[in-house]
């Protein structure tokens, strides 16, 4: 099969279409023919090799799948060959910028019926972090209100969908010219981080109360001053891997709780049955039009390092999606 | 009124015997002839200087307070004259380290009939803070281990007995001369951390997995070594205003959580009802003897100095309590 693999960990100079070899499903797996393959930041940092897992070159990135699937291994009865299928794989295996890709199928539900493949693979990832890290983490619930730090990025798109459906009112903050979009998306405010200090405005628009949650996408001094944004008993998710020490000071004067969501993780220890059924909770939610997704670009396979420098670089908000078979 | 008031911040030199007038309940208080006091961590602080609230001098410390209700103000129907209460103050307003104290009956129990005035002045604050800490913040369930950081402390020997009626399993830090103490409260397992790295320990007692909850009581390098003790997706809860910055990264490769419980901070706003329940939760698991007082040392009024020096220098676990009406 065709692959756009890295030779090794580096730039995105690293990627080379090569012809791989095409595995045989072992037992619970199904061979999925890719036709889409959502980018994602953590496909980035493999690349780079600061991802702290052995892997093996050439490797093959790409976590966000929505295909055909070819043939079914021993006992993988959930499925039979011609079935639309997408799902989120584990990040310590190989992905989907190829042909083909391999996967157990208790990680992978049917495609929604209402969304085409590029659509529907720019979903699990970002769909499974922003639900766990809302849902799960920060308990959201109807009537509070959230601060949403990177709304327009892939996984704020969908966390901004995500509590406009469970009836928080949205304060989100980006760059300018994803202001607009973040609107569409469901913000209720918009904190244009550029002209306006966030933690102001937020104590502005809460008569100085702080909001319930704060759901942090961009991290360093982003996620410090987040810890200042929220309310007495408040709390604050995070998803990126923070490497400065952080002053946990406003934690503790506003008795409040702060969350890692790092949704990859259980997936490479072989946890997949959770994933399969928050997946199937957005599916529900996409079939019924409260979240959609927000592909904003698409490259052909052996454009892999074009698609991570538009990625790298914040040239679109939403997602990014190589398209693999038309 | 006699009470036992600081005259300015500073160390235990500060104590002075004064008289003092006695105020009058407002409507909703009732005054409590005061029978004993508990020392806590939190009234050096306060006598330090370091805690950021405009107190006035002379200023009478003390939230722990067991006594009898001398009258009572407007509307404070819930007592009478005669009955014995027990409760914790908010830190903001005066303390008990005096004949009488005036106090919100919103935050008020009846005291549990099995117990001294002694033994009742010993609970409210840890037990408030212990059941917060395990119940709210970390949502302890049975049959989860718990790593308790300090075990032998006033909080700590409330946290073991707790997690001990809760059904988990406790691992509980502390020194040498305490391991008796900690292992009879209920400590499955002591770690003497002047002889072993607990670390090491949780992780041979838990087979590699970390425990599912550890509470601090301790901060500083054990609060940072606890975010590596947890297992994946497991909780931290930690009680001490740790003003160093803190990695967060092994939190993040754990997927965790970290809560800080401040146990204190909501009756500084007025906020008595949820204390008053708790502590409802408290005299029936005492009253049941599922959770016991541990008093281990008791002053007279005059001798609050004396009482913190104690405290301070850790020289006896469990609690210490004036004595002020035998």
């Amino acid at each position: 099969m065709k692959a756009c693999a890295i030779v090794r960990a580096g730039g995105a100079e690293v990627f080379q279409m090569r012809e791989m070899p095409t595995s045989t499903p072992a037992p619970n797996q199904i061979l999925v023919r890719v036709s889409a393959c959502a980018i994602n930041p953590v496909d980035c940092k493999i690349r780079k090799g600061l991802v702290d897992i052995p892997y093996q070159y050439p490797l093959i990135l790409g976590y966000d799948v929505s295909g055909v699937v070819e043939t079914v291994g021993e006992g993988a009865t959930n499925f039979k060959p011609g079935d639309s299928v997408f799902y989120c794989g584990p990040i310590n295996l190989p992905g989907g910028y190829a042909e083909y890709h391999i996967v157990d199928q208790r990680l992978v539900m049917p495609k929604p019926f209402n969304l085409s493949h590029v659509e529907a693979a720019s979903i699990p990832l970002v769909g499974l972090t922003a639900w766990e890290a809302l849902f799960e983490r920060g308990a959201i619930t109807i009537g509070e209100t959230i601060l949403i730090q990177g709304g327009g990025g892939g996984v704020g798109s969908m966390a901004i969908q995500l509590a406009k459906w469970a009836g928080l009112t949205i304060f989100a903050t980006d760059k300018t010219e994803n202001g607009a979009f973040v609107r569409e998306l469901g913000a209720d405010y918009f904190i244009d981080y550029l002209k306006d200090d966030f933690l102001g405005k937020v104590k502005d628009l809460t008569k100085g109360r702080g909001v319930d949650v704060v759901f942090d996408t961009v991290g360093g001094e982003t996620l410090a001053r987040s810890f200042e944004a929220v309310r007495r008993d408040g709390r604050v998710v995070s998803i990126v891997e923070e490497r400065k020490p952080m002053n946990l000071i406003p934690l503790f004067l506003r008795n409040a709780t702060f969350h890692y969501e790092f949704m990859a993780l259980a997936m490479t220890y072989g946890e997949f049955d959770h994933k399969r059924t928050v997946l199937s909770y957005l599916s529900t939610l996409i079939e019924r039009n409260f979240i959609c997704p927000v592909v904003k670009r698409t490259y052909p396979l052996a454009q892999a390092a074009e698609a991570h420098d538009c990625l790298e670089n914040n040239r679109v908000p939403g997602k990014i999606v190589l398209e693999i078979r038309t």
